[in-house]
């Protein structure tokens, strides 16, 4: 599976492409950053970010955008601007028809280093050991992209799984719903009978 | 000028178009709101309404887009779908060169009843007068979406002037320091025919 991470934002962008092999094996293909001018227009940023992103799904063709969560920031703007980044790149997926899950950074940061609070050297330091890279990946944004993509591919499973087991036990409810309304229905005629 | 107005949502998006005459003359063209199921996935939602607001731009074709400016709200969750929403509304107007401009819930508000604190009920009120309409649009977001056009086509001669007021202060300010620098220029070469 081929995964697209986005660690989004207007001023940088981190964003990678990681290929998730048997296991554990997690291959990085690209990395970088997309920048917008702090002094566009807020819409002019927006299609930059999209038109960047649509390049990125053009040349390397994933199966699936892992996407971070944005939570509220100290500062209410740069929340709003992150957030508006995330939705065009969620946009640009779902009008290729691909599907996109969210994270949160807690869940990225536990799933490279065991701990959902790590710190960002701790982040970079894991990322460049899980996918063999001769050196750390820069900035932060970058990395974070990366980390997201494995954290991806790493849940993926266990999240299909737990799907399986939701619908087994959705089936099973439902069977049992039948089987109780039947019972019912049958009580019903019979003290129908009785009643004649 | 022709106002495609827009308050934003995912659960409900307000969206209304404008014509505005000679002074303060404004026509209603079009008012609706666009709405996309709770149920459905994040980006599924902001393609709907990415789809929705692109038909309202190829049928009206206005000039501008005018969006209600978001601010964080008491559910985080709720303010960053709105963010999201707002932003690919502002994507869809910048892929077609068309300018975007962001107003906030008082500026409007103050613009079609005169203060900033006005409720839902007035701002109603005074669309519905405004635009000579037989009944009061509804919902409150197709109202809001009426305003903000409104607002907009209102404060674009009140930007324009001041834009232009800038742009001449700033001429000014160039052509001063033009003349400061020649002064200096010629005090230093004074002073060098003094030294020799």
């Amino acid at each position: 599976m081929r995964v697209l991470g986005v660690d989004p934002g207007l001023t940088r962008l981190g964003i990678a492409v990681v290929d998730g092999g048997t296991g554990r094996a997690v291959t990085a293909v690209a990395v970088d950053v997309i920048r917008t001018p702090v002094d566009d227009d807020l819409a002019v940023r927006l299609l930059k970010v999209a038109d960047g992103v649509e390049a990125w799904l053009d040349r390397h063709r994933p199966g699936v955008v892992a996407i971070e969560r944005v939570f509220s920031q100290h500062n209410v703007r740069t929340a709003m601007g992150t957030a508006q980044a995330a939705g065009v790149v969620a946009l640009a997926a779902a009008r290729r028809g691909l599907p996109v899950m969210f994270h949160t950074p807690s869940e990225v940061k536990a799933a490279v280093t065991g701990s959902g609070r790590a710190d960002k050297a701790q982040v970079t330091m894991m990322v460049t050991k899980l996918l063999r890279l001769t050196e750390a990946p820069k900035p932060a944004d970058a990395a974070d992209a990366l980390a997201l993509a494995i954290c991806h591919l790493w849940r993926a499973p266990v999240r299909n799984r737990m799907a399986e087991a939701e619908a087994r036990a959705a089936e099973f409810a439902k069977a049992h719903r039948a089987r109780l309304a039947a019972a019912a229905a049958q009580a019903r005629s019979g003290s129908g009978t009785v009643a004649k």
